[in-house]
Protein backbone atom coordinates (compact mmCIF):
# COMPACT_ATOMS: atom_id res chain seq x y z
CA UNK A 1 0.00 0.00 0.00
CA UNK A 2 1.03 3.86 -0.51
CA UNK A 3 1.52 6.39 1.77
CA UNK A 4 -1.20 8.70 1.58
CA UNK A 5 0.34 12.12 0.77
CA UNK A 6 -1.58 15.44 0.89
CA UNK A 7 -0.61 18.28 -0.92
CA UNK A 8 0.02 21.67 1.06
CA UNK A 9 2.74 24.47 1.41
CA UNK A 10 5.22 24.26 4.01
CA UNK A 11 6.75 28.03 4.81
CA UNK A 12 10.10 27.83 6.67
CA UNK A 13 12.61 31.07 7.40
CA UNK A 14 16.28 30.99 7.49
CA UNK A 15 18.45 32.32 9.88
CA UNK A 16 17.90 35.75 9.23
CA UNK A 17 14.49 35.21 9.33
CA UNK A 18 13.88 35.61 5.45
CA UNK A 19 10.58 33.56 4.79
CA UNK A 20 10.61 30.71 2.10
CA UNK A 21 7.06 28.46 0.58
CA UNK A 22 7.23 25.67 -0.96
CA UNK A 23 4.16 23.22 -2.50
CA UNK A 24 4.84 19.55 -0.45
CA UNK A 25 3.04 16.37 -0.22
CA UNK A 26 2.87 15.80 3.41
CA UNK A 27 1.78 12.29 5.63
CA UNK A 28 0.34 12.19 8.81
CA UNK A 29 0.88 9.78 11.42
CA UNK A 30 -1.25 9.31 14.25
CA UNK A 31 -4.35 10.95 15.26
CA UNK A 32 -5.10 14.57 16.07
CA UNK A 33 -2.87 17.11 18.38
CA UNK A 34 -0.58 14.22 19.50
CA UNK A 35 -0.04 13.24 15.80
CA UNK A 36 3.14 14.13 13.81
CA UNK A 37 3.41 15.83 10.27
CA UNK A 38 6.30 14.25 8.16
CA UNK A 39 7.76 16.51 5.70
CA UNK A 40 10.51 15.04 3.08
CA UNK A 41 12.07 17.64 1.52
CA UNK A 42 14.70 16.86 -1.15
CA UNK A 43 18.22 17.65 -0.27
CA UNK A 44 19.44 20.21 -1.02
CA UNK A 45 16.94 22.55 -0.37
CA UNK A 46 15.97 25.80 1.18
CA UNK A 47 13.20 24.14 3.38
CA UNK A 48 15.37 21.09 4.10
CA UNK A 49 18.36 23.72 5.21
CA UNK A 50 15.95 25.93 7.24
CA UNK A 51 14.04 23.58 8.97
CA UNK A 52 17.29 21.45 10.15
CA UNK A 53 18.84 25.17 11.04
CA UNK A 54 15.44 26.12 12.38
CA UNK A 55 13.95 23.03 14.25
CA UNK A 56 10.33 24.45 12.94
CA UNK A 57 8.22 24.76 10.04
CA UNK A 58 4.48 25.94 9.10
CA UNK A 59 1.84 23.64 7.38
CA UNK A 60 -0.55 25.70 5.63
CA UNK A 61 -3.65 23.49 4.21
CA UNK A 62 -4.48 25.92 0.90
CA UNK A 63 -7.05 25.65 -1.56
CA UNK A 64 -6.57 28.90 -3.30
CA UNK A 65 -4.39 26.46 -6.21
CA UNK A 66 -2.63 30.34 -7.36
CA UNK A 67 -0.34 29.38 -4.60
CA UNK A 68 0.44 25.78 -5.98
CA UNK A 69 0.73 27.39 -9.73
CA UNK A 70 2.68 30.43 -8.58
CA UNK A 71 5.42 28.40 -7.04
CA UNK A 72 6.56 26.68 -10.06
CA UNK A 73 5.71 29.58 -12.58
CA UNK A 74 8.09 31.83 -10.04
CA UNK A 75 5.55 33.56 -8.05
CA UNK A 76 6.47 32.79 -4.85
CA UNK A 77 5.63 36.18 -2.90
CA UNK A 78 2.47 35.30 -1.33
CA UNK A 79 1.63 37.29 1.88
CA UNK A 80 2.76 35.59 4.95
CA UNK A 81 1.63 36.28 8.24
CA UNK A 82 3.61 35.56 11.80
CA UNK A 83 3.03 32.44 13.49
CA UNK A 84 3.05 32.56 17.53
CA UNK A 85 4.34 29.60 18.71
CA UNK A 86 7.30 29.43 16.61
CA UNK A 87 9.24 31.84 15.41
CA UNK A 88 7.96 31.34 11.80
CA UNK A 89 5.50 33.04 9.15
CA UNK A 90 1.98 31.30 7.84
CA UNK A 91 0.21 31.81 4.71
CA UNK A 92 -2.07 34.51 4.79
CA UNK A 93 -4.23 32.52 2.29
CA UNK A 94 -4.29 29.33 4.12
CA UNK A 95 -7.62 27.60 5.61
CA UNK A 96 -5.66 26.71 8.32
CA UNK A 97 -2.09 26.19 9.45
CA UNK A 98 -0.28 24.55 11.68
CA UNK A 99 2.75 25.34 13.70
CA UNK A 100 5.39 22.52 14.04
CA UNK A 101 8.56 21.66 15.58
CA UNK A 102 11.35 19.04 14.36
CA UNK A 103 11.41 16.31 16.30
CA UNK A 104 13.88 13.60 14.39
CA UNK A 105 15.04 13.00 10.94
CA UNK A 106 15.69 9.43 9.68
CA UNK A 107 19.26 11.03 8.35
CA UNK A 108 18.50 9.69 4.69
CA UNK A 109 21.23 11.36 2.86
CA UNK A 110 18.84 12.29 -0.15
CA UNK A 111 15.29 12.70 1.03
CA UNK A 112 15.27 12.46 5.06
CA UNK A 113 11.77 11.92 6.40
CA UNK A 114 11.43 14.80 9.05
CA UNK A 115 9.27 14.02 12.07
CA UNK A 116 7.58 17.37 12.72
CA UNK A 117 4.82 17.84 16.63
CA UNK A 118 2.14 19.90 15.62
CA UNK A 119 2.52 23.18 18.52
CA UNK A 120 0.13 25.21 17.52
CA UNK A 121 -3.16 24.84 14.74
CA UNK A 122 -5.37 27.94 14.03
CA UNK A 123 -7.97 27.40 11.37
CA UNK A 124 -8.45 30.71 9.72
CA UNK A 125 -11.71 29.92 6.98
CA UNK A 126 -14.24 26.88 6.25
CA UNK A 127 -13.41 24.39 4.04
CA UNK A 128 -16.57 24.44 1.79
CA UNK A 129 -16.01 20.97 -0.18
CA UNK A 130 -14.07 19.82 -3.09
CA UNK A 131 -13.44 21.40 -6.09
CA UNK A 132 -12.85 19.71 -9.34
CA UNK A 133 -10.98 22.82 -10.82
CA UNK A 134 -9.06 23.10 -7.77
CA UNK A 135 -8.03 19.49 -8.44
CA UNK A 136 -6.86 20.58 -12.48
CA UNK A 137 -4.59 23.40 -11.21
CA UNK A 138 -2.87 20.71 -8.81
CA UNK A 139 -2.18 18.65 -11.68
CA UNK A 140 -1.48 21.27 -14.12
CA UNK A 141 1.22 22.47 -11.67
CA UNK A 142 2.76 18.84 -10.89
CA UNK A 143 3.06 18.63 -14.75
CA UNK A 144 4.63 22.35 -15.19
CA UNK A 145 7.46 20.81 -12.53
CA UNK A 146 8.13 17.77 -14.40
CA UNK A 147 8.24 19.58 -18.30
CA UNK A 148 12.11 18.65 -18.32
CA UNK A 149 11.33 15.53 -18.46
CA UNK A 150 7.81 14.72 -20.02
CA UNK A 151 7.13 15.06 -23.71
CA UNK A 152 5.26 17.55 -25.12
CA UNK A 153 2.27 15.64 -26.53
CA UNK A 154 1.76 13.31 -23.07
CA UNK A 155 1.88 17.42 -21.33
CA UNK A 156 -0.42 18.80 -24.36
CA UNK A 157 -2.89 15.59 -23.81
CA UNK A 158 -3.08 15.90 -20.31
CA UNK A 159 -3.59 19.94 -20.08
CA UNK A 160 -6.57 19.27 -22.63
CA UNK A 161 -8.56 17.01 -20.28
CA UNK A 162 -7.76 18.86 -16.98
CA UNK A 163 -9.47 22.08 -19.33
CA UNK A 164 -12.84 20.65 -19.13
CA UNK A 165 -12.94 20.93 -14.91
CA UNK A 166 -11.67 24.34 -15.41
CA UNK A 167 -14.15 25.28 -17.92
CA UNK A 168 -16.90 23.52 -15.88
CA UNK A 169 -15.90 24.28 -12.17
CA UNK A 170 -13.26 26.92 -11.93
CA UNK A 171 -13.40 29.93 -9.73
CA UNK A 172 -11.64 33.07 -10.27
CA UNK A 173 -8.37 32.02 -9.04
CA UNK A 174 -8.26 28.76 -10.78
CA UNK A 175 -8.75 30.72 -13.99
CA UNK A 176 -5.46 32.72 -12.99
CA UNK A 177 -3.57 29.85 -11.84
CA UNK A 178 -4.50 28.05 -15.01
CA UNK A 179 -3.28 30.78 -17.27
CA UNK A 180 0.16 30.99 -15.94
CA UNK A 181 0.64 27.15 -15.91
CA UNK A 182 -0.58 27.18 -19.89
CA UNK A 183 1.82 30.48 -20.23
CA UNK A 184 4.61 28.52 -18.56
CA UNK A 185 4.17 25.18 -20.57
CA UNK A 186 3.96 27.71 -23.86
CA UNK A 187 7.34 29.51 -22.72
CA UNK A 188 9.43 26.02 -22.63
CA UNK A 189 11.56 25.45 -25.23
CA UNK A 190 10.78 21.69 -25.25
CA UNK A 191 6.68 22.35 -25.67
CA UNK A 192 6.82 25.88 -26.90
CA UNK A 193 3.91 25.42 -29.89
CA UNK A 194 5.95 25.79 -33.49
CA UNK A 195 5.24 28.63 -35.28
CA UNK A 196 3.47 27.94 -38.23
CA UNK A 197 5.39 28.92 -41.14
CA UNK B 1 -17.25 32.66 -16.93
CA UNK B 2 -18.13 29.43 -15.54
CA UNK B 3 -20.47 29.46 -12.24
CA UNK B 4 -17.86 27.79 -9.44
CA UNK B 5 -19.26 24.80 -8.44
CA UNK B 6 -18.25 22.63 -5.73
CA UNK B 7 -18.72 18.64 -5.20
CA UNK B 8 -20.88 18.14 -2.29
CA UNK B 9 -23.61 15.50 -1.12
CA UNK B 10 -26.99 16.63 -0.33
CA UNK B 11 -29.52 14.60 2.13
CA UNK B 12 -32.79 14.79 2.32
CA UNK B 13 -36.22 13.29 3.70
CA UNK B 14 -39.60 12.86 2.25
CA UNK B 15 -42.91 13.15 4.01
CA UNK B 16 -42.13 10.14 5.75
CA UNK B 17 -39.34 10.70 7.02
CA UNK B 18 -36.86 8.46 5.03
CA UNK B 19 -33.65 9.97 3.90
CA UNK B 20 -32.54 9.90 0.39
CA UNK B 21 -28.54 11.23 -0.39
CA UNK B 22 -27.16 12.23 -3.54
CA UNK B 23 -24.10 13.67 -4.96
CA UNK B 24 -24.17 17.00 -5.91
CA UNK B 25 -22.22 20.04 -7.56
CA UNK B 26 -23.31 23.34 -5.73
CA UNK B 27 -22.66 27.52 -5.89
CA UNK B 28 -22.35 29.58 -3.46
CA UNK B 29 -23.80 33.28 -3.30
CA UNK B 30 -22.73 35.87 -1.03
CA UNK B 31 -20.09 35.48 2.04
CA UNK B 32 -20.51 33.57 5.29
CA UNK B 33 -23.59 33.24 7.69
CA UNK B 34 -25.94 35.64 5.39
CA UNK B 35 -24.57 33.82 2.47
CA UNK B 36 -27.22 30.88 0.07
CA UNK B 37 -26.57 27.80 -1.26
CA UNK B 38 -27.97 27.32 -5.11
CA UNK B 39 -28.83 23.28 -5.29
CA UNK B 40 -30.11 22.82 -8.75
CA UNK B 41 -31.71 19.44 -8.88
CA UNK B 42 -32.94 17.23 -11.97
CA UNK B 43 -36.75 16.99 -12.35
CA UNK B 44 -38.30 14.60 -11.43
CA UNK B 45 -35.31 13.34 -8.45
CA UNK B 46 -35.95 12.38 -4.83
CA UNK B 47 -33.81 15.27 -4.00
CA UNK B 48 -35.98 17.62 -6.17
CA UNK B 49 -39.16 16.35 -4.70
CA UNK B 50 -37.99 15.86 -1.35
CA UNK B 51 -37.15 19.97 -0.72
CA UNK B 52 -39.98 21.46 -2.45
CA UNK B 53 -42.23 19.22 -0.27
CA UNK B 54 -40.28 19.79 3.43
CA UNK B 55 -38.54 23.31 2.49
CA UNK B 56 -35.21 22.07 3.74
CA UNK B 57 -32.55 20.09 2.82
CA UNK B 58 -28.73 19.44 4.70
CA UNK B 59 -25.47 20.04 2.46
CA UNK B 60 -22.97 17.66 3.74
CA UNK B 61 -18.73 18.35 2.94
CA UNK B 62 -17.59 15.31 2.06
CA UNK B 63 -14.04 14.34 1.49
CA UNK B 64 -14.32 10.44 1.99
CA UNK B 65 -15.31 10.06 -1.72
CA UNK B 66 -16.45 6.51 -0.84
CA UNK B 67 -19.61 8.36 -0.51
CA UNK B 68 -19.20 9.95 -3.96
CA UNK B 69 -18.17 6.50 -5.72
CA UNK B 70 -21.18 4.46 -3.10
CA UNK B 71 -23.84 6.76 -4.48
CA UNK B 72 -22.59 5.91 -8.54
CA UNK B 73 -22.37 2.28 -7.78
CA UNK B 74 -25.45 1.65 -5.34
CA UNK B 75 -24.21 1.87 -2.30
CA UNK B 76 -26.21 4.74 -0.96
CA UNK B 77 -26.58 3.65 2.93
CA UNK B 78 -24.39 5.40 4.30
CA UNK B 79 -24.97 6.43 8.45
CA UNK B 80 -27.13 9.42 9.07
CA UNK B 81 -27.29 11.80 12.15
CA UNK B 82 -30.15 13.84 12.54
CA UNK B 83 -29.65 17.53 12.13
CA UNK B 84 -30.96 19.93 14.89
CA UNK B 85 -32.45 23.30 13.09
CA UNK B 86 -34.31 21.31 10.46
CA UNK B 87 -36.46 17.87 10.74
CA UNK B 88 -33.75 15.98 8.60
CA UNK B 89 -29.99 14.05 8.50
CA UNK B 90 -26.77 14.72 8.22
CA UNK B 91 -24.32 12.42 6.58
CA UNK B 92 -22.14 10.91 9.74
CA UNK B 93 -19.07 11.16 7.21
CA UNK B 94 -19.27 14.86 6.83
CA UNK B 95 -16.16 17.35 7.69
CA UNK B 96 -18.76 19.73 8.19
CA UNK B 97 -22.90 19.97 7.73
CA UNK B 98 -25.15 22.98 6.88
CA UNK B 99 -28.44 22.76 7.64
CA UNK B 100 -30.66 24.87 4.77
CA UNK B 101 -33.83 26.19 3.86
CA UNK B 102 -35.51 26.62 0.68
CA UNK B 103 -36.16 30.17 0.23
CA UNK B 104 -37.05 30.70 -3.47
CA UNK B 105 -36.83 28.74 -6.64
CA UNK B 106 -36.72 30.39 -9.88
CA UNK B 107 -39.48 27.56 -11.25
CA UNK B 108 -37.18 25.98 -14.01
CA UNK B 109 -38.71 23.07 -15.65
CA UNK B 110 -36.41 20.63 -16.15
CA UNK B 111 -33.46 22.19 -12.95
CA UNK B 112 -34.95 24.68 -10.78
CA UNK B 113 -32.67 26.70 -8.83
CA UNK B 114 -33.19 26.31 -5.27
CA UNK B 115 -32.28 28.98 -3.48
CA UNK B 116 -31.57 27.83 0.53
CA UNK B 117 -30.48 29.74 3.05
CA UNK B 118 -27.85 28.41 6.12
CA UNK B 119 -29.32 28.22 9.49
CA UNK B 120 -26.76 26.01 11.23
CA UNK B 121 -23.65 24.66 10.73
CA UNK B 122 -21.33 22.54 12.48
CA UNK B 123 -17.73 21.01 11.95
CA UNK B 124 -17.32 17.72 12.66
CA UNK B 125 -13.58 17.37 11.71
CA UNK B 126 -10.68 19.34 10.15
CA UNK B 127 -9.87 19.27 6.26
CA UNK B 128 -6.44 18.14 6.24
CA UNK B 129 -5.61 19.03 3.14
CA UNK B 130 -5.83 18.36 -0.68
CA UNK B 131 -5.78 14.89 -1.54
CA UNK B 132 -4.80 13.52 -5.83
CA UNK B 133 -6.63 10.69 -5.28
CA UNK B 134 -9.92 12.19 -3.67
CA UNK B 135 -9.67 14.15 -6.73
CA UNK B 136 -9.16 11.02 -8.96
CA UNK B 137 -11.98 9.13 -7.66
CA UNK B 138 -14.31 12.37 -8.02
CA UNK B 139 -13.33 12.45 -11.69
CA UNK B 140 -13.68 8.54 -11.58
CA UNK B 141 -17.53 9.10 -10.13
CA UNK B 142 -18.39 11.54 -12.65
CA UNK B 143 -17.31 9.11 -15.75
CA UNK B 144 -19.06 6.36 -14.31
CA UNK B 145 -22.36 8.03 -14.04
CA UNK B 146 -21.68 8.67 -17.51
CA UNK B 147 -20.69 5.00 -18.98
CA UNK B 148 -24.40 4.99 -20.76
CA UNK B 149 -22.81 7.77 -22.95
CA UNK B 150 -19.19 8.00 -23.34
CA UNK B 151 -17.03 5.92 -25.54
CA UNK B 152 -15.24 2.47 -23.83
CA UNK B 153 -11.92 3.87 -25.31
CA UNK B 154 -12.51 7.27 -23.84
CA UNK B 155 -13.40 5.70 -20.34
CA UNK B 156 -10.32 3.50 -20.00
CA UNK B 157 -7.68 6.03 -21.17
CA UNK B 158 -9.57 8.43 -18.46
CA UNK B 159 -9.17 5.98 -15.91
CA UNK B 160 -5.32 5.01 -16.53
CA UNK B 161 -4.66 8.65 -16.53
CA UNK B 162 -6.61 9.04 -12.89
CA UNK B 163 -5.15 5.76 -12.14
CA UNK B 164 -1.61 7.70 -11.32
CA UNK B 165 -2.53 9.43 -8.74
CA UNK B 166 -4.41 6.69 -7.00
CA UNK B 167 -1.25 4.80 -6.96
CA UNK B 168 0.71 7.44 -5.67
CA UNK B 169 -1.12 9.32 -2.86
CA UNK B 170 -4.23 7.24 -2.15
CA UNK B 171 -5.83 6.43 1.35
CA UNK B 172 -7.49 2.94 1.86
CA UNK B 173 -11.06 5.32 1.67
CA UNK B 174 -9.73 5.75 -2.00
CA UNK B 175 -8.25 2.54 -2.62
CA UNK B 176 -11.76 0.79 -1.94
CA UNK B 177 -13.95 3.39 -3.82
CA UNK B 178 -11.20 3.17 -6.64
CA UNK B 179 -12.45 -0.43 -6.71
CA UNK B 180 -16.11 0.26 -6.48
CA UNK B 181 -15.74 2.28 -10.01
CA UNK B 182 -13.30 -0.18 -12.07
CA UNK B 183 -16.03 -2.87 -10.82
CA UNK B 184 -18.70 -0.92 -12.37
CA UNK B 185 -17.04 0.04 -15.48
CA UNK B 186 -15.99 -3.86 -15.99
CA UNK B 187 -19.70 -4.96 -15.34
CA UNK B 188 -21.55 -2.57 -17.78
CA UNK B 189 -22.32 -4.17 -20.92
CA UNK B 190 -20.89 -1.27 -23.06
CA UNK B 191 -17.26 -1.65 -21.52
CA UNK B 192 -17.00 -4.88 -20.33
CA UNK B 193 -13.65 -6.00 -21.69
CA UNK B 194 -14.03 -8.51 -24.19
CA UNK B 195 -13.43 -12.44 -22.46
CA UNK B 196 -9.85 -13.38 -24.49
CA UNK B 197 -10.16 -16.07 -26.84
Amino acid sequence: MNEVIYETVVSTVDAAGVPHIAPMGVRYEGEGQAGHVILMPFKPSTTHDNIVASGHAVLNIVTDTRVFAGCVTGRRDWPLRPAVAVPGMHLQAALSHVELVLVASNGDPQRPRLRMARVREVQHAPFVGLNRAQAAVLEGAVLVSRLHMLAPAKVAAEMAYLQIAIDKTAAAAEHEAWGWLREAIAGHPAHRTAPST
